[in-house]
């Protein structure tokens, strides 16, 4: 049978999601612990492969077992034995034929950010931007990347990937108490693309850069925005699917 | 000169306050950036030496130097060169007789704690206790702490000082969002001590042992109190002087 988990990690201590030989992973860490259930080797499949330093709030994983559990057992067993930086949410048996990747329809990502003088204990958790931002400016160079677009320009030249065209559903800028959060949904994301849409944001909020977007992506070249912004700041926010 | 800086971090990748040969510390981070700029080691003198682990919002060091430079100077070069987990929050010129530590009339510590579901965010912040806790029953035993008394029973074995007679002038319980913060203000603590008495408080609130703090003081026999809550909690919110 098919097994479906919702979890939550917190990506400072990890080297991504993915498994890396001789890396602590979320992928490797939960892999051990299902090792350990099976007796042998099982594989899982993330809905995303964050990268390493970037959080989760809501991620989808799916195995197949042969250990026959409710759903509310699995996730009893895998919190206690899971470390402290890694939260099964949920967890249900589900269709053989579902797959986290696959099957997820769009994904939220929320950039973290805050400003002013430094705070130690947004160490990894929040990036800190020293500059005031002049947030009407950045909501101005935000709205344009909604539609769909070649985003080449937004995609880390490491992505092997032909095709660049994704589509862009919403991308809220909030104000926060510590400073401004950027919310972007779409329905796929290319290598970086969060990271360097930020990294761009965050230079036209610095006075930096004009608000320029729609010029941007048609010029389809990765070198004209050279930056990428921290890892520490991004989280997974929401995987959508048809169902849930 | 001597100079005095008023410094928080984040104790969550740090061995602890003292300076350790091939350790990261506070210390040794603060002494690095000194020898920079003086050419020679320059020692310097916290209020308090934290352990592995624990925080500092509000931690006072000092060091004598020649170079002539008023406090914001001091600070805005620090605060380039420190780790994003050491911010320096006030530099001040103080008399060549002012010592951070002997100078410290009292220190107040908070305990953070969470209940409930696991938070991957809070770990190296907040110390997790999944089960409930009755508060009324915490605030029973913590009141007695306060006065004079001898605190072998809540200190640490490895405490080689003699004298174990301590002043604890308020112990105060606050219910958070989260959970629960134990403020402790006393005018000095033996070693582990304030994790002693949180580990005591929170076997009382989970109902594994009753409030009897007068009758465990009595005792004078650490052995009664064998665990220690644990350092990611631990902040040390304030260091006392005469004239602060």
């Amino acid at each position: 049978m098919r097994v479906r988990m919702n979890i939550s990690y917190n990506g400072r201590d990890f080297s991504g999601f993915q498994y890396q030989h001789d890396y602590r992973t979320v992928q490797g860490t939960i892999e051990k612990q299902l090792k350990r259930m099976h007796k042998m080797p099982t594989r899982i499949h993330g809905a995303s492969r964050t990268d390493a330093g970037v959080h989760a709030l809501d991620q989808y994983i799916h195995f197949d077992t042969t250990i026959d559990l409710p759903g509310d057992k699995w996730a009893f067993i895998f919190n206690r034995a899971m470390p402290d930086d890694i939260y099964i949410k949920d967890v249900d048996i589900v269709d053989d034929d579902f797959h986290s990747r696959y099957h997820a329809k769009g994904k939220t990502y929320r950039y973290k950010i805050y400003t002013g003088a430094k705070n130690p204990f947004y160490k990894g958790l929040v990036t800190h931007v020293p500059d005031q931002l002049d947030i009407s400016k950045i909501k101005e160079a935000a709205k344009d990347f909604v539609g769909v677009h070649d985003f080449t320009t937004f995609s880390s030249a490491k992505a092997e990937i032909k095709n660049k065209v994704r589509e862009i559903k919403q991308v809220d800028i909030i104000k926060t108490e510590a400073g401004l959060d950027i919310v972007i949904t779409g329905t796929g994301f290319l290598y970086n693309m969060v990271r360097i849409i930020v990294a761009y944001l965050l230079e036209v909020g610095r006075g930096l850069r004009k608000a320029d977007t729609l010029n941007m992506i048609a010029q389809k070249d990765r070198t004209i925005i050279p930056k990428t912004a921290p890892a520490e700041g991004l989280y997974l926010e929401k995987v959508w699917y048809e169902n849930l």
